[in-house]
């Protein structure tokens, strides 16, 4: 294993739960002297100063990045090109500038451009996250296992991608490195398809005539309430995953759209071979994912089942 | 709260995840004197009477029945016809038949014809689960705080439908009454569908061309390693389901089908309000489950996280 690199000073624009959960880390690993922060609301600030994390929380993005080494954009991807062009006057030469958006194609047209010379640009994408946002829900244990997806523009200077890998790899991700384009469509099926159809479902229930909200509360946990969490998630990032990643997730739309199809149509006629035979094989593909690790195999995600002798109370 | 209710001997017709979890919960509880349960494959009678949690494990429906002061039928909606009018001569007089089938329309039309006069017919369907099945599956605390709803027929004896009220009460379960049809569209929103749109899903990532399996299963994490639990469930389980609750699944598969188009739109042209708007809406619906019990509020469903400090091995 490589030495765990450090910084001499971070710059973390935004502190939501990937900003705080990057700020804990560090600081856990202790890779960095000093972290500093800022965000857009004042609110956040204040917060984010009384939680004592970080060294220090300045008002402006010009302030935070002054004689930063390592410069992380955690804000959502539709505010990524605006925020690169304010702060590249303010930028230290040899400073590593990244993000941590879902999206990289996008980032690297809106971003790219401001980058000045002598400035190294990493995207990057930790694939990891939870339901929750806000400066209070980050965790310093956040990326330990998940990955973590480099995309450097060609002709990038290798020694910053290395840097920045080992920072990842000392919060505790397996870190990869892939185009912007691939990246983006990976992602659409893996993580943007699965949220939209979450999102949709959950609306869906919300407006039925037939059957109350209550009721679709009081009973979701024969499966409803597994969507509900993803379709918890921050609504300003999703947005902006939607509107800058539309080409690859309008394709995998598609493709979802035509196998539902069949599926409906197995149902109308009957057709209980099919659904079988689909039925089975997605069931492999659980398995999958549990043996490399990415999932708990423990029954509902190892949600807590109450004591049957403590129920009475 | 009343006392629990207590049963000579229950019978035990299939030993999956629901039938052994009824088992255990039942041994458990002491609700029960005698546990006589079968199972269709020699394989499973035989676990079942390894794992020493029953009575007595027999080979045919004829024989578990005999006697019984309640029968519980553990076994897929498609097979709750035929098994009905097979045990139908054994079963003794005030004996009370249930099951517990994710539908239940097709259940009061398919086995109802068969029960004799004299005994109750009291359809069940506790709403818990998990992605596991089989004889090993089962444990006492499922129906801790899940509900189970009772549907049975007008004119069903209000004390034989009191007496599996507590029954499922003691298991730790909330019991509702309602009609057959009204369950059957409540689950094909809060399940049916759920499970219908996760199994298309994890289908359609398996079959891309531009992404592989092992992209696909490496970076789940990001929303879609949620949909495969839910499409590891059984097969012949949901088969049945599908085909017996066709017309309500049908009709929320539709509504779906509307809603999902009004948010491609919306990607399509652009449009970030329209997307905001319905994300923000869908945050409160798991609020309120969360809220209720219904789920875990902690953050990926109370999934473990590794330690930072014990990471690098």
């Amino acid at each position: 294993m490589n030495a765990a690199p450090h910084f001499q000073r971070i710059a973390l624009i935004g502190f939501g739960l990937i900003g705080g959960s990057i700020a804990r880390g560090a600081r856990a690993q202790g890779l960095v002297s000093e972290i500093v922060t800022t965000a857009r609301s004042e609110k956040t600030r204040a917060r984010v100063a009384e939680l004592g994390i970080v060294d220090r929380v300045v008002a402006t993005n010009a302030e935070a990045v002054r004689d930063a080494d390592l410069v992380i954009l955690c804000i959502p991807v539709g505010a990524c090109g605006p925020v690169a062009a304010e702060i590249a006057p303010y930028l230290k030469k040899g400073a590593i500038v990244s993000d941590v958006g879902s999206v990289k194609g996008a980032i690297v047209r809106d971003m790219g451009p401001h980058i000045p010379d002598g400035v190294h640009f990493v995207p990057a994408h930790p694939v990891a996250g939870t339901e929750h946002s806000g400066p209070d829900s980050g965790f310093a244990e956040l990326f330990i296992n998940r990955w973590c997806i480099l995309t450097p523009p060609e002709g990038t200077d290798a020694g910053a991608v290395n840097r920045l890998r080992e920072f990842w790899a000392a919060l505790g991700a397996k870190v990869e490195i892939m185009t912007p384009d691939h990246h983006d469509l990976v992602l659409a099926i893996t993580s943007h398809l699965p949220h939209l159809i979450a999102y949709t479902i959950v609306g869906t229930a919300d407006e039925l005539a037939q059957v109350t909200s209550s009721e679709v509360i009081k009973f979701s946990a024969g499966g409803f309430r597994d969507f509900t969490r993803i379709a918890a998630s921050d609504p300003t990032m999703w947005r902006d995953v939607f509107l800058s990643n539309k080409d690859a997730v309008l394709e995998m739309l598609g493709t979802f759209n035509e196998d539902l199809s069949k599926l409906t149509r197995a149902i109308r006629r009957g057709d209980g071979e099919a659904l079988f035979e689909h039925f089975t094989r997605t069931r492999a593909i659980r398995r999958g994912i549990v043996e490399i690790g990415q999932d708990s195999a423990a029954p509902d995600f190892g949600r807590p089942h109450a004591n049957l002798e403590k129920k009475a109370e």
